[in-house]
């Protein structure tokens, strides 16, 4: 019983934010009369004594204190004797809870949202150095179209920037106070919710006790946000190990992100790639673990509740590592950018250009222009070739009606120089969404 | 093949969705020039009619034409001729099915809404009727502190309030529309994306080509906010369940919403409440699955992603029964108040409020009145009475120093009464926070 | 990348298995002669050394030495100088940890299936006692029928029984030697497979050594054998819970597994058992992790499969904890039969017994009988009786046809004593079953 | 309440399971008496007349009679009248319903394995016809060593070995009847359950009543086998779509399974490949689904178990077609070994060959001939040559102590040749493996 109660093993994560809400808590009582200013005072010195106890040794792990709360408790008694029993009037273990742990998490989304900001502007460094670099665009990893890298890593951007707002969203849904809503009723005691509310960085206190007791969402909403943010990091790890591979070979990994071998200096494992795409699967367990760990619980508090720390503890320490593992790969990865336009041309990937030229230049219908074009790719592919490689003689020895023009259809460049759309491949455009992102990042121009 | 890649059996779902972008787009092309001005109206009249067609009869399920949108094209080709063709100038089928899902997204999300409001109303209802209703309040399903059953409800209203919050923040985050990412590149011609993203609703078209046809993001908020809310419907379910059963005896439920016996009157199954509870597993399912799918997928479109949809049609639908049988479970179940105060009595509810009082009162030091309220508590269950049935002599013959004032604090009226912090269970809090949420809601006060 | 890379702060746990592993490793070298006898001496004596000064001081976590392999083999380096490096000979890590992973798991398996048998004797022993104990069955979590609660028990032995058959099937599917396989394709050397299986307790070697660097079904299987398990176990605790609630009263729990109040007497916290059903959430969720993790992964060897250990480890802990609460609930909690039986008989649980006896002792039509009973249940509910104790000129009063036989079929006891076909509730049948489960697990009778 | 509560637009799938347990029953019932000969036989051939009604025109979905189970009896009474009512003696809804679906999913493991089986013949015959063709062989998707295609392909029989093994296990566990359990405690009628099992082909009755209404392990068992079937399909699939992609080229999709394009003749969209991962994501889901509906649920019959049916039809479903996807696509692709072989020789897949070379045959210590190896790589890498390709000459000028010898260990031919070890790739190796699948599954030779 002692094994499967002692939450103190991985509760102790919690002991600044014990802290902060006892001090804020003894801070409101002092202040509203229900305990003597004295009290109050000796309490709060005691506290930082505890404090600084852990910070220089750890919390000790006795099992028979059980959780973090009674460890607090039973070493403030010892430091400042009997006044250390008036810190819980008015409050109980379920709301004391309820308030640490909101606490650490609205820290976790803090340091998350950091993290998230740093890979942005990453991203956007590297796509700005990239805006007018070539690389097969890909639909069901068949190269379809020409892009530019600097438009694919973009992309990423996009997703990250909705992580982050999805984070917020959260933030905000959560910052409400649950400190004195007491065992599951609230108190007799003329506390001053508003107070300690204030006191913690919460815009208010919660409105109902028995919820305030029950309630896991900030919970949920944290790990929800940190499923989707590592689903977004495991594809664009998918694609760094695809790309590494020696078919491949559009990037060279970061040494510090990967494993070389001194016997085939081409070889390197995206170790660092694999584990972030291995741990998405693992966040994504973790909510599942908390989603049926509260699936059909009356209220208001129940012990199954305790089993919420460790998903969230052990998801946001992978998606912390996943995401600085991440940022450091985008930073330093070296692109390989001539293999990269290589495969796009040797992927016929203007052939579409190609074909939407001879519907619109040349007059020719729609499937007359696709036949014309399988043609020219099958020419190309046997001779090894670009299409642009293949002399108008020869393109004109499949359908006369083809001239000189072509050519500004079958280039690379042209290709992605044409997709000017808003949101489109075109440099400009990439290069106008990177100024809008810096800006938007405050990152200086 | 065919019965593996043919998805028109669930995306004629879709139709509606599809018949807008597409006139949308029609509307776009002709205003700009792409197509001229009598293809684009003989488009958009021919649209109407498929769409009339489709109201009139449903979609016809022929799996040659694969899906919704080459079922559409099919049939207005049929009515219209060749210039059904200019239709998809400038659009292709990866933008086209992230638009028209991520409108039926975006409506599911409305539907939701209402509901969710709709159950507000029911809880606020009852609980305004029940603000002086006491029931027991239970951690750990025993029986802790006596509460109202109006307070009780309200823990739900909450918990609904942080539903829709989660689903409009999901509906601002995925209000952007990818219409004219064509592909996965953008396109070369001269399109306007914010007339397209303005006709359809949406604030603004998106920024990334490739992201637009890659996302999936908004179809899962969208299961995640259903997740969560069935998590909620969930605890309600069994709470009605357990209500129900013959040793609480705390409902009647509504006749509409279970299964009743002619042999035995008593008994009534909850059913509805059950498959709400079941419905929650379904749901979380749903978010697993396009989880799992989306993880680790390159960009830019992959087939995977055709599995999109199902899940989020199945947990809609299931969402949407649940919303409803909870709401008519609320607003027509028949409290048995008598029964539930019993169990507040019998349960010993106000035992801390008595150990308070000695200390507050009688300055009996924390342990002792432990000490006293437990052989009082023991005395009153050994004669199957309340708290407060039993005599003054009674309980001086436990403890001398207890005198008459002691009854204020073992009624449960008195109980209740007395904890009127912010969001405590008194009814004077639970009327008040009863005010503010119709007042929130625009209900007639 | 130190810290995304270091598995040595869970994959420790392998350390005996790891040191197993290399002693028939190194024990076939010697006798194939790949190794000098005098190396393989070295080695293994060496080996001997480091798991004695693992087993007295733990193993040592320096992340430069990544992993348990590296660690051990740099300690063994130390201890016997470069003769260690030959250990390494025809195996790679790829092997190594696959071998040592599946060895574990074959130890889990054991130990898990050691606490099931455990919890099975207790359910007999109970089930045993309580073969005549009536309490009420329910459907709908609403009074059904009367039945025993050693027949409820004995449900539960049925459940255990299948989890024990599932543990047992996925040990004999695993047990199979990759030791052997090297990095992914074999090796040149004259290994002796069959030799190292042999000595590792396999039944022989794997088949094909991409599959055996790749594979982790034999963790998956362990995991859904004890997502499953949790889930009976979940079942059970559920139980426990409503059972422990002041409106059932069925049990008191034993003290050991339970928070009891000084103040509250009568309340018990069921903590260990809302900890088991929280559990079957966290277990779940690891099962969850390891399949999205292996979800679409090339051969061989991925990095995502370092992945594999921690959702294994922390499911074996919480499976394990989970088992010994429940084994100690079932062996000493105290069943309050009065008021089971009470339950039962004010539940009306011989309803349907009534309606069946009117239509074949009286020959009344099937809906009658049921308009009869009603009549009955409802007059004895009005009164607060028993269905048989109310008088027969009560029931004629209702129906004339009724007769005094008619209390054979009113109690408790002739409604389970009837219920005698095969896996019935009735006492002699719930006897019968005992008895073969004791004879099954051959305890003494 | 009607809509939540039907069931008949799902369950109607089991109206063969519900005909059969029907007449296996009613045989039973007359031949012990318990109704008389001629209303058994009346009832049987009235279930003639209802199947072959069903079997003609399909099931009617009346939502009034919610169920298959009510719709069958509703249309028997119209045809037989009152007898009719007689097949429900001994009998209860939640017997009857978990006597059918239990068959339904026998019925399903049966037909999953002879799917799995003519997968398994294909990956022989493949792998049979490739023993010799050459392949890289990948760890973290990075060349290692050679491997043959035979060898690889044998890899996932093995994989579909073990399923097969897993749904047998499952089938043996699940065969047990539970007809004749009744509403959850067994009946008074004398009937003779062994006789219905044994009709159904079930090993035994189960051995209780509240188990047999209660138990859907059967379902999880099924879902747990797919679930992990369906992995193992995501990762071939995963496999043949970077296979597909042009920089890997290794094959050529069956037409059939692929989507062409007439532009671009060398691009074919994997999608069957696609929809078979993005399958397994939702495999997994129906698995989740389940395991949180059964969490916490008390005995015996609750109508949250009616959402036991949708997840398990819909995983059925796409496994049957992901088996079959994946069978056309194993027997039909073309592999493209040339370039598969060039793929290994460029990748440098013999270099540790190189250096066990080295080491054995020239002594060198291993560090020292890590270095001569990685020199002998970049050479040969900058001439863009496989490695034994470079001249003696030139290897010689990297190191003197290099002989004529060495090219017996530079061949990828030589390379997978000497990993002859139990298991490993050496063509003779794959035979003999090869031969021994074929033997197992009675394939001629």
């Amino acid at each position: 019983m002692r094994e499967i109660n002692a939450s103190i093993p991985f509760d102790k994560a919690l002991w600044r934010q014990d802290i902060a809400a006892s001090q804020a808590h003894v801070a409101m009582l002092g202040a509203q009369g229900i305990v003597s200013a004295d009290d109050a005072q000796t309490i709060s010195r005691g506290l930082d004594t505890v404090a600084a106890e852990y910070e220089a040794n750890g919390v000790p792990e006795n099992w028979d204190l059980e959780d973090i709360h009674m460890t607090t408790e039973s070493r403030l008694a010892e430091l400042i004797g009997p006044a250390a029993g008036r810190l819980h009037t008015a409050r109980s273990r379920n709301d004391q809870v309820a308030t640490d742990f909101r606490l650490w998490v609205r820290d976790a989304m803090d340091q998350v949202d950091a993290g998230l900001e740093a890979l942005q502007r990453a991203l956007i460094t590297r796509a700005g150095e990239h805006a007018d670099s070539i690389m097969p665009g890909f639909t069901h990893l068949q190269t379809a179209q020409p892009v530019t890298l600097g438009h694919h890593l973009m992309a990423y951007y996009e997703m990250i920037r909705r992580d982050r707002s999805r984070f917020a969203d959260a933030r905000v849904r959560m910052n409400e106070c649950p400190l004195g809503a007491a065992a599951l009723a609230g108190t007799g005691f003329p506390i001053d919710r508003a107070a300690t509310a204030q006191a913690l960085g919460f815009a208010k206190p919660t409105d109902n006790s028995l919820d305030s007791v029950s309630d896991r969402d900030f919970a949920l909403d944290y790990l929800q946000a940190a499923a989707q943010c590592s689903l977004h990091l495991s594809r664009l790890a998918e694609e760094f190990i695809i790309w590494a591979s020696q078919p491949f070979g559009f990037v060279a990994l970061p040494d510090a992100l990967s494993t070389g071998s001194s016997i085939m200096p081409q070889k390197k494992n995206p170790d660092a790639a694999e584990l972030v795409r291995g741990h998405s699967g693992r966040i994504v367990g973790c909510l599942t673990a908390l989603m049926i760990t509260m699936k059909g619980l009356p209220l208001a508090y129940s012990k199954d509740m305790q089993d919420d720390k460790p998903p969230v503890f052990e998801a946001a320490n992978l998606l912390g590592l996943s995401i600085a593992a991440m940022t450091g790969m985008v930073a330093d990865t070296v692109f390989r950018t001539g293999r990269m336009r290589n495969a796009a041309e040797l992927g016929y990937a203007t052939a579409t250009d190609l074909a939407d030229w001879l519907v619109r230049q040349a007059d020719i219908p729609f499937r007359e222009a696709h036949h014309i074009t399988g043609a020219a790719v099958k020419l190309a592919e046997s001779e090894g070739k670009a299409l642009d490689a293949l002399t108008l003689d020869q393109l004109r020895a499949i359908d006369s009606r083809i001239d000189a023009r072509v050519y500004s259809a079958l280039s690379v460049e042209a290709s992605v120089a044409a997709r000017a759309s808003h949101g489109g491949t075109a440099p400009e455009q990439v290069r106008l969404r990177v100024a809008a992102a810096r800006n938007a990042l405050g990152m200086e121009s």
